[in-house]
């Protein structure tokens, strides 16, 4: 199993702690300023991307010197550079698990284009690999079917997020449903594992998992 | 024209600077948490909302002492402290704004709670009122028509993000579109003002523009 980290270039506050010294030998892909990020934290990124131009000449010249795969994109093009990173961490990298990390805070509009990605048909098939992680939050995305979901040890809280129209099964959290109908997307928050694992199950669309802790 | 401000209860970083200082005289609600940090800066809320579970005794002795107007709510409820704040904003005090502070950064299942909730029939009618505030983002909800936006001076960035499906026109922004069709929810990000005013128009469901900066 593959597990590709992928980290933007957006603000840095929301990096879980010491996230590139315990990930230093995973395999990185930087995109825009996440490549300096990471090479200056030591880790040098398997491909750089973006059009860079965030970047001062010596900044970019450090990626240069230091990056093998280095794919600029032009500013004015089909993908946003998120969506450039977690295309080719699936295609070029042929990731099983995709880790995305600098995806939250700062500007909502930028997160927004981040976390509904995945809703377009283009990355729908991509959205069960991905993880957006950062301090306090796990997001996961589902496609319709059963699923056993295990706590993750820091994380009090589970919050179901239907992010499009369905029948929505939540069987052994603390706050359950049976079969209900979700017609428009919604946050159910503050929900919790009983034990170490939880499972649920929906027909249609695309559901959103968060764990969470204050 | 009556502003009520609402202050939740999330975290304080992305509390825009002086805010408390600069809306003194302004009317507000303070949501759990909340009523004790208006107290604590000098403001009197017009109604305290929330179970205050989070307060301590001699916290919750400061709310009592100084609000008249203190309602409760069992935390096992209908509705989200949240949407007590907006729905007392809206049918007590009459609001005909209502400025959301508090509701970003933090547990994400809790921003999206607070987000998603203008999606629901009961909050549709409100959410023309509402704009969520924080030190980067200014977000607003609309209903189809046609509409005029006018620039937030220290936002540079504009972003349409359609909430349903849509046919979505962009008249005179730095990017347009022409009954552009939106089949799901997705965020046209790093548009901009060409220059103090914009024009757009939509045909179904529910919008929220966001202006941001950096």
């Amino acid at each position: 199993m593959r597990v590709v980290n992928v980290l933007l270039g957006g603000p840095t506050d929301l990096l879980p702690k010491n996230l590139m010294l315990n990930e230093v030998d995973a395999d990185w892909i930087g995109v825009d300023r996440g490549s300096l990020r990471l090479i200056e934290n030591g880790i040098i990124p398997s491909i750089a991307i973006g059009d860079f131009d965030s970047l001062k000449a010596d900044e970019l010249e450090k990626v240069r010197s230091k990056v093998k795969d280095i794919r600029y994109f032009n500013p004015v093009k089909d993908y946003t550079d998120s969506q450039l990173g977690i295309k080719i961490a699936n295609e070029s990298l042929h990731a099983d698990f995709i880790n995305v990390y600098g995806a939250t805070g700062g500007r909502l509009d930028h997160f927004f284009a981040n976390f509904l990605m995945f809703l377009s048909d283009e990355f729908k098939n991509i959205a069960p690999k991905v993880r957006i992680i950062d301090t306090q939050n796990d997001i996961r995305y589902f496609l319709p079917g059963q699923y056993t979901l295990h706590k993750i040890l820091d994380k009090k809280y589970l919050a179901f997020i239907p992010l499009t129209e369905m029948n929505l099964t939540l069987n052994d959290e603390k706050y359950t449903l049976n079969n209900f109908h979700v017609n428009h997307p919604i946050s159910f928050s503050s929900n919790e594992f009983l034990g170490d694992i939880g499972h649920f199950s929906f027909d249609n669309g695309m559901m959103c998992v968060i764990q969470s802790k204050d």
